[in-house]
């Protein structure tokens, strides 16, 4: 039962983005660019960087939304998905991908805790430094997500279908077209 | 010494940001929105809610430059701002903002931390749905700021005349119109 009373036809943070639209538009903007926008980084691996700092704040929703788009993007291989939350240092991922875990893992305890070996690592791996920017940039980012789908009390369905139902039209539409076709219900 | 080589000339978030203007923009915006766009909570008040969280995740360029901000909004009162820092439940603020701010405290930590009696007890003292909506998204947005601060280790100067020089031209003019104008130097 949320906090306030947010729209009961949207769920997790579509509930709270519907409460507030002029928030939503430019929360929605940064997510869409650092996702979905141009990168040399893989979708599939923007998405376990989010899914992994989502997973760390036990925001069920987040965790569980993006770790279905993840797998959406990985061929739907969802036990890699549960390998990353569980141990990523064990994920048959990039050792560079590894490196930039480690960063947004730091990220999303204190930003403070991020060194230059931990950068240094990651650029050795071949990381560039949008990557690197990107990487805490995203962890940050997924940091307020959490706390505004948690703060709020949003509600998230338990069913699994449900997740993937929602990540393959976002996998195959973006995160624009998906919101304005109305599959958050 | 920043992780990533952030323009020199720009401190603090925005030395981030001119390094990624793409993202900088939605950022900015959520940020002028919140703090600066229309409410029934002053700048003020908004600001020290910025400045609460940011001395909560130890963050000393935006409790900084929020802390002047506030003490600019508020008459110049740099003494009140500190005793939000150090315990709002002794500092002359109303009782709905030491509800909100016990609110903020807790998302800054852990949005599930935040209780039915929490928000019970800021409505009861007055504050609207909206309020304690945007008392939980300011919360969130600042934990994202602190973190992409940190996170890259950018630049902060000791100097508390930098932050009060940058916190008058912010209060007067707003955020959009202070970056224009480049006093972000």
């Amino acid at each position: 039962m949320p906090h306030i009373p947010l729209p009961p036809e949207h769920i997790g943070i579509r509930g709270a983005m519907a409460f507030r639209p002029e928030t939503a538009k430019p929360l929605n903007e940064i997510v869409e660019i650092l996702l979905a926008g141009p990168s040399t980084l893989t979708k599939g691996e923007r998405e376990l960087i989010a899914t992994y700092v989502s997973s760390r704040n036990c925001t069920f929703f987040c965790a569980s939304i993006h770790g279905a788009i993840a797998a959406a993007h990985l061929g739907g291989n969802e036990a890699l998905v549960k390998q990353v939350k569980t141990d990523f240092t064990q994920a048959d991922i990039s050792p560079k991908l590894k490196a930039l875990l480690v960063i947004a893992g730091k990220v999303q305890q204190d930003g403070k805790l991020v060194t230059t070996a931990d950068v240094d690592a990651a650029r050795k791996l071949g990381a560039t430094d949008l990557e690197i920017h990107d990487t805490v940039l995203i962890a940050a980012v997924f940091c307020l997500c959490n706390r505004y789908v948690d703060g709020l009390a949003t509600w998230a369905p338990d069913d699994p279908a449900f997740y993937r139902q929602r990540a393959a039209l976002v996998a195959e539409n973006g995160y624009a077209a998906s919101t304005l076709t109305g599959p958050t219900k």
